[in-house]
């Protein structure tokens, strides 16, 4: 793997929206805490474009996602907001240009259409916080964790609550992985997650109970979660509350549990990431070891090369 | 293709409930249609069964579909609703004994995965209104296409609209699809539609405007859509009132104007099946030929044998 340079205060962080439109007022304050830090935030042309449910055009959206990598003077390249519009991007996108850059990417959720394809082309990412959901107050280990992971620091901070052990045991690999439907949506496309070996990330939000379910049993008809080595589950956030009633209800964990606990594959549940309400930042495409029975995932290797 | 036996008077419909539970009292509109046509109806023993948004355990809903196409009294094989469940099932059936039968198989929605199976091993089957979905009044035109395509009988009735052109152009082929959820969550499945060369049914109900999009999209990033020798899409049944707001709005039609209209491929869009009020009973598997700018679809074969 490619890592990228870890950022250093006074680095330029350029700052896309490869998705969904996002509000101005809200991202300011997402913007303020990169610029306390130290680093400088340039806006891409289209960052608060909005049409529909893209913010503006697939070429706008594309172009600036390509120049924010093609730009010399950025460090890193952040996502504004998830929401839906990175599989637009495939086709209009030089992925390899980009992955070739040593720039470290961050975003979630459906982001992870974009860290699926820089982490199969070799350069490892952040999934992490966005400006837009940084707006919100979070625990101080929730910064720390980001702070951590930009710096090239363990981003695995001591405040950030374990998970819960689904199936018992140990696992070493690279992580992979993110959103769950967005790695469904991935599926029999030349940007499919690779499972086999590594350890799976797994979360989502605002999915129906039912839905959770038939993305769990996609992985599983495909043959793509088999052969992981471990399963590090979030949370499937307001799940409980997305029930469709003409077809019923039941809790996220206890489908989790149904669908990934007779694989054999040690798998921790809750683990604190992605759409939950506290978030650490972790690293894709990176070596780490878990132990699911204490419920941890810990690094072995560095996310970013000190300069 | 092996083709069904056409229903005589006096034969045999086994009801199974593969996915979602049902309402009983619903239910029996339906049944009361089927046995006012001269079907005798007969129950599998977990048609009413239910488990959270399962009808009964897959074991048991496994156990009624197979037995079903096992039991040499049975003539057709009836699903009572779709909502989720026929993909947890493919593990468990044995999908060879039971396309090899010549059996006629009907249902919509979240059977368009046990469709996808059944007509990728060369039997034929029925996209066609559930026991659960008849209970709802409907224009004299849906039943007379029912029970003419149970029949072997043409089942383009005449009191049915045509569909509009969203592409010009003529097609034929061997029909294919159905539900677009499960034509996406089949994706790198085994069972994946191959739509090469195929006049391909798409129409979906309750899913927001972005999921539309997403899904078309998985279809185009997959390579799958691109063979298609024509595209039908029916509805995408409420899709404009399912917005997610923090996300945003474009109508359903629109959309697929956007992604399939590209293509260079006839396409018909508002074609009344699947989740639209009105709707045609459309044999999967047969061959058809479509004219765009007319909106019409045809069929050149029957979908059953008459014995």
């Amino acid at each position: 793997m490619r890592k990228p340079k870890a950022l250093k205060p006074g680095d330029t962080i350029s700052l896309v929206s490869p998705a969904s439109p996002l509000c101005p007022e809200q991202t300011a304050k997402g913007i303020g805490i990169l610029e306390s830090a130290g680093y400088r935030v340039k806006l891409s042309p289209s960052v608060y474009a909005a049409a529909e449910y893209l913010a503006g055009s697939d070429e706008a959206r594309a172009k600036d996602v390509q120049e924010a990598f093609d730009d010399p003077e950025t460090h890193a390249v952040f996502c504004s907001r998830g929401g839906y519009g990175c599989s637009r991007l495939m086709p209009l996108l030089d992925l390899d240009r980009m992955a070739s850059s040593r720039k470290l990417f961050s975003g979630f959720s459906d982001i992870t259409v974009l860290h699926a394809a820089m982490n199969r082309r070799g350069l490892a990412t952040l999934h992490a916080p966005m400006a837009l959901t940084l707006h919100t107050d979070r625990e101080p280990w929730v910064y720390e964790s980001l702070q951590a992971a930009l710096g090239g620091r363990n981003p695995i901070t001591d405040g950030a609550p374990k998970g819960s052990c689904l199936v018992g045991g140990r696992a070493r690999g690279q992580v992979v992985g993110g959103c769950l439907m967005l790695l469904c949506d991935l599926i029999g496309t030349p940007e499919q997650v690779v499972m086999d070996g590594k350890i799976v990330l797994l979360e989502d939000v605002d999915e129906a109970p039912h839905r959770v379910d038939a993305m769990l049993t996609h992985l599983i008809n495909s043959g793509s979660i088999q052969g992981a080595a471990g399963i590090v589950v979030g949370e499937m956030t307001r799940s409980d509350e997305r029930v469709d009633k003409t077809i019923g209800a039941r809790p996220w964990r206890e489908i989790v549990g149904d669908r990934l606990g007779s694989l054999g594959i040690p798998t921790i549940i809750d683990f604190p990431f992605g759409h939950a309400k506290q978030m650490l930042s972790l690293p894709l495409g990176i070596q780490a070891e878990m132990d699911a029975n204490l419920g941890t995932l810990k690094y072995t290797e560095s996310l970013c090369e000190q300069d």
